[in-house]
């Protein structure tokens, strides 16, 4: 244990040792005994070691919960937020009432019940705490200053918690020097008691009174500009907004239609006007750059595919089943097939003057979604990918006939067939060519894959590719797990696909857990080789073994690289719980 | 059981019904009870289901090792083998013994006990056979006309076995009105009791005495000529040869020495002049084809790169363990890396004049190993692979800076990386263009993928695509299975390789049989993106969890399009046992 990494990450948690101020007062939840008293001076090595394995297991489970924009199991505090009570008690915060939740508390107990909740946060928090200006905080705002934020009256220095950020240290350094609030509101989950548990850890004094006015960063919710929504969506997260279509309503059409096809949004959605939009591509050295307006880019020659986008997170569901992950709750319709028309990304870059260099380089993408900061959503695809004409990336405007929904990324999005949702970047604002990836978090801290082993106290982001093509997937649509059907014959749905224009060749399907296997019929014509960028539906009509009272069905497919869907979740598991795609499975019961 | 197909094939081992003449007798195996006599006029329908139950799992057993080309288990016959007795028995033998066994046991016994011999096969015969002449059995060469082949003396119509020949129809029907000897002598998997025992159901007559004589037809040994080999390789047939570097070589360098390079020939090999040489590239219609000496090849640019050779049938023995398959049994060494340099198709197809087309065309490849019949070995790739530079489609003259050796293809091969190994055609000598894949045998009839429930039965090979690209594979070269280890720290070394250009990003290994994982080392440098054409070497050095008396050690690997092995063997288990990539195990030992 003396091994520098693991000291500095038990020391990230006792931050006031490093401040040679002592021990800090431990939340009293992480003690038991009379009085929730912390037994100050009683504190040694092994409790400290008490306190990180304490605080481990909720920063986890925080985690799971989502704390960036990747993360988005959000409820947006509204603009009342900010009117919270300026000292908020961290420690004894016992549950995630909003604002408004202590208002009715405060109403139905009156002065005096605030009162003597306000004593008892007291005794747990620092008895003379240090007082600092804003003006101080905020040059508290690098590594070597160390790292300040506010959160109501309070102050805290998280230098030592930057790394241990589950959204990463960039997302954090964000609010360096200034209030979490507005990031908060953004990012709902951080609004619980486990994250307030944690930050209190890290509390070294409160602002001074004339600075305890709330924080004149506008904190109006973001997300209040959103377009409506499709009542038969399941909503994984309102702000931003995730949903996928029901499983039945999913392959009910090879094309999706628009207002059911699934939604992954990563911050507030822009309201941007088509006759202001520009599209910003980025000349190679000694080139111009080009300035593209929407009839600008309906100059280029119009290409029409149809192509199923599917998220990382598909069917994260399954994973979490086996450990806690961090992420949305996707079931199987974070995929979704549409008919996309636009400029040929190859097109618009060469006009721009780019051209296949020797090198490796790539592609990075800005959408005009923004954080209060103004930080975009980025990602980027290697060149060799875009400047390839058969590879049909596109400068989408249209999605299935109409022009893009704004949940869709009205008005142009990039459309990557056979590649991760995730680089589909939508409210396109600027294309570059770089020599290296994205340095947007999504791009580099987000949407990669690990061994089952690795955890958030070991996981090295730059270990990993980012992912571009995705693994064969297959899952049934009907029946539904849990459903009962006729004895007789039962007839079973779903959809399969594969990553990097692979085609699906063939879908097997098991009545019996996997013991035997039939062979689906694949709906649809057959696709053009390597240019397999759509799915493939299929369904298998088989009659119920007689006297079974019930079915566990399940599908696996192979695509023309004869790729396989793994048998099981467990060894696919990883933290993020993307690249879900072990054999899928339905357990249903037969009525005699 | 009324089906039509069912009948059919049902019927197929009951010849003579649909001659007319009454119930065939059956092989004495079939029969239990006393003397050997096949109790002719009891048999009725049931008799008939009898004999289909008894002869498919035969048939199946002697599919298992192999009857074609493609299936390799086969020790020809030397060129005596067609001075064998005129009138071999059909049903009563019992082994396999060569003509060189005939002969010691005719020396041993004397005539007396050959002329014994000969009276108890012809009471098993037909009692009056009818007689043909050799021109009689010449006319009988279509399905119109039905199809009759000869053994020895003896005459058989197998127009209803043809389609159920292991090897497919095609090849049986290069037999057809003629003698089987000149095949059988190239693939002397067929020198079994099983298989004559199908074929003795098929007699309809025998040879007239005049045309008794031996086949006039060449039958002298094609492998006579073939190298001499390095004695580490692991033979698992000799004629055709094919064989594969032990596991403990087989990672000691990443590039694989020659002379213990995984060999699969398909056909004896040719040995060609290097002085002669020429390889027709066909050109497009109105321009003239090329015929290139070696000297104009080396006109082409050189290029050169390192890349890894893998056989469908690598890891074969795996899935034999589930259930039979046809194929040899290979195990984890039918892959081996090199470094080839040679001209790029694309050059050659450009200098022939052909150019990438809108429509789907393939480039064909023909070898110049032959059968006697001289059927090429041929197969085909894609043209858009085929002229696309990035894919580095080679026609190889060296091997790790030396000429091919003539077990890898002297004096040009086909290298296309990222692809199955029986694509890569060596002794090349034609390169066409044509709208369909080649009609080869290996390319239609043999190297696809099927669904488990697929059985020689039911399989539709136009129903599969051909393999081009293979799946993520990875296995363990050390330790081996069932080796013993000392306990303290275990080292476990690899290979893992992925089809297409899609670079190994992972191997987890497990030592407790895949319930927890650790990420191994790759060895090398990481690849060209896209283009990650050869193997990773990886090891893993692992403390043996105390008190342990034995590991379960598993291996997978990730590839960048993040797909992974599939857990168990069954569920991709498939009648020719090709693409086997499940979790590679090995159960070892420990010593305290």
């Amino acid at each position: 244990m003396a091994g520098g990494r693991a000291e500095t990450r038990k020391w990230s948690f006792t931050p006031h040792q490093r401040h040679g101020a002592g021990p800090a007062p431990l939340p009293a939840v992480f003690w038991s005994g009379a009085g929730n008293q912390p037994p100050r001076r009683r504190r040694t090595w092994s409790a400290t070691m008490l306190l990180h394995r304490a605080v481990i297991p909720r920063l986890r489970q925080a985690c799971r919960l989502q704390s960036v924009p990747s993360r988005l199991c959000i409820r947006a505090c509204s603009t009342n937020d900010s009117l919270q009570p300026q000292c908020p008690s961290l420690a004894f915060s016992g549950d995630n009432s909003s604002t408004r939740g202590w208002r009715v508390m405060g109403t139905l107990l009156g002065l005096g019940a605030v009162l003597a909740y306000h004593d008892h946060q007291c005794r747990a928090a620092e008895k003379s705490p240090h007082i600092y200006t804003r003006e101080e905080v905020r040059s508290h705002s690098s590594r070597e200053t160390r790292i300040w934020v506010t959160l109501g009256c309070e102050v805290f220095d998280v230098t030592e918690f930057v790394d241990l950020h589950p959204g990463g240290p960039s997302k954090l350094m964000l609010a360096a020097g200034g209030p979490l609030e507005p990031f908060w509101a953004l990012y709902a989950v951080h609004d619980q008691s486990h994250v307030r548990e944690i930050l209190a850890q890290y509390k070294v004094g409160e602002l001074s009174p004339e600075d305890k006015a709330p924080s004149t960063v506008k904190t109006s919710d973001p997300y209040a500009d959103d377009p409506v929504r499709h009542p038969a969506l399941k909503v994984n997260s309102q702000r931003p907004f995730n949903a996928e279509p029901p499983p039945e309503l999913l392959t009910e059409n090879y094309i999706t239609p628009n207002p059911i096809f699934f939604t992954r949004n990563h911050l507030p959605v822009p309201n941007l006007d088509p006759e202001t939009y520009r599209l910003h591509v980025v000349g190679p050295p000694g080139c111009q750059s080009l300035c593209l307006s929407l009839d600008d880019l309906y100059q280029f020659p119009k290409h029409e595919i149809t192509i199923t986008l599917q998220c990382a997170g598909n069917r994260r569901s399954e994973m979490t089943r086996i450990k806690e992950v961090k992420g949305l709750e996707w079931n199987t319709g974070a995929i979704s097939t549409a008919r996309w028309a636009g400029a040929r990304l190859c097109d618009v870059l060469a006009k721009a003057g780019h051209q296949l260099c020797g090198t490796e380089a790539h592609v990075c993408f800005e959408g005009l979604d923004s954080d209060p900061t103004g930080t975009a959503y980025g990602a980027s695809i290697p060149l060799a990918r875009a400047m390839d004409p058969e590879a049909e990336v596109l400068l989408a405007y249209e999605m299935n006939g109409q022009p893009l929904p704004r949940d869709h990324g009205f008005p142009v999005r990039v459309v990557v067939p056979g590649v991760v949702g995730a680089r589909h970047v939508k409210w396109l604002g600027k294309v570059s060519v770089e020599p290296e990836e994205s340095y947007s978090h999504w791009q580099r801290r987000d949407y990669k894959g690990f061994s089952p082993s690795v955890d958030w106290d070991t996981v090295d982001f730059d270990s990993a590719p980012s992912i571009q093509e995705l693994p064969v997937q297959s899952a049934i649509t009907e029946p539904k797990d849990g459903e009962t059907v006729q004895s007789g014959e039962v007839t079973i749905k779903g959809y399969a696909w594969s990553g990097g224009g692979r085609a699906v060749v063939r879908v097997d399907v098991s009545l019996d857990g996997g013991l035997t296997w039939q062979v689906a019929e694949l709906d649809g014509e057959e696709q053009c080789p390597r240019k397999a960028w759509a799915w493939r539906l299929w369904q298998l009509q088989a009659p119920v073994p007689a006297g079974k009272k019930e079915l566990n069905i399940v599908c696996k497919a192979v695509d023309d690289s004869y790729n396989v869907q793994p048998d099981t979740v467990a060894p696919i598991w990883n933290l993020r719980g993307v690249l879900s795609n072990a054999w899928h499975r339905v357990h249903i019961h037969v009525t005699p």
